[in-house]
């Protein structure tokens, strides 16, 4: 996974940063097609009490407010598979590729990422899954409150 | 549109207070399944320079961070199409309806939603679509800039 190396292991930081804080060890980074950091985050869900502000929509917001261009070939990081909602950011903005940690925890809108000629590779990494196993473990009801079923 | 009224209007003096800012006149509101207003909000692209507070984001955002049961039966309230990433976080919180304004200014994820069982009604509404004619034609880099071919 060299090639994903740099944009990984920030969001993998990002992760780590929110589990420190309490938080849902979900990460992201946005990077642009000539491998620059356009911007990184985590989930603020329990941190800030916010509805919104899950790993990718955090690293969209830092990112900032940008031209339509920016993104074209851009890459999304993400620790774990993007739900409904950051799916549909990444369809928003059109990035190229979206790489996440795991899958195994959780499954997202990857059907419908691919529907819209969006690349997903899992990089099927322990590490993530570790990480939200244990926080799921100890704070379950931060996790399945946001959850149906 | 009776039973409609107070949730789109709230919508709609939101989608004005963001033509007084400035900003992109598109305005939402939340309403819960038995009438009350969980939260409002409106696009905050220009005055926050931000990526994700588009009317809806704001408003699942200011209705806070509330369990997946307050969704039950709720109804967004937004004065245009949702986009991608709006239309993604609606189905993210299984709303049961989205009440729009107009789609003649832009169509966003309406298919999308209709695939997961969320009932859409346009209210054609020309008073929404005059706001955004008007915000275009005014401020075309703020919306073209964010749009695509």
């Amino acid at each position: 996974m060299s090639e994903h190396d740099a944009g990984f292991r920030a969001a993998l930081e990002e992760a780590k940063q929110g589990a420190g804080e309490g938080g849902i060890p979900i990460g992201a980074c946005l990077v642009s097609k000539d491998g620059k950091i356009m911007g990184r985050g985590h989930n603020m869900r329990v941190q800030k009490k916010s509805a919104t502000l899950h790993a990718e929509i955090s690293t969209l917001e830092n990112a900032g407010r940008l031209p339509a261009s920016a993104y074209d070939g851009a890459t999304m990081y993400t620790t774990l598979s993007p739900c409904d909602m950051c799916t549909g950011a990444c369809i928003l903005y059109k990035v190229a590729r979206v790489v996440m940690g795991e899958n195994n925890t959780f499954i997202g809108g990857e059907s419908t990422l691919k529907q819209h000629g969006i690349e997903i590779v899992n990089l099927k990494n322990a590490e993530c899954e570790a990480l939200m196993k244990k926080f799921i473990t100890e704070h379950p009801e931060d996790w399945w409150v946001i959850m149906r079923g």
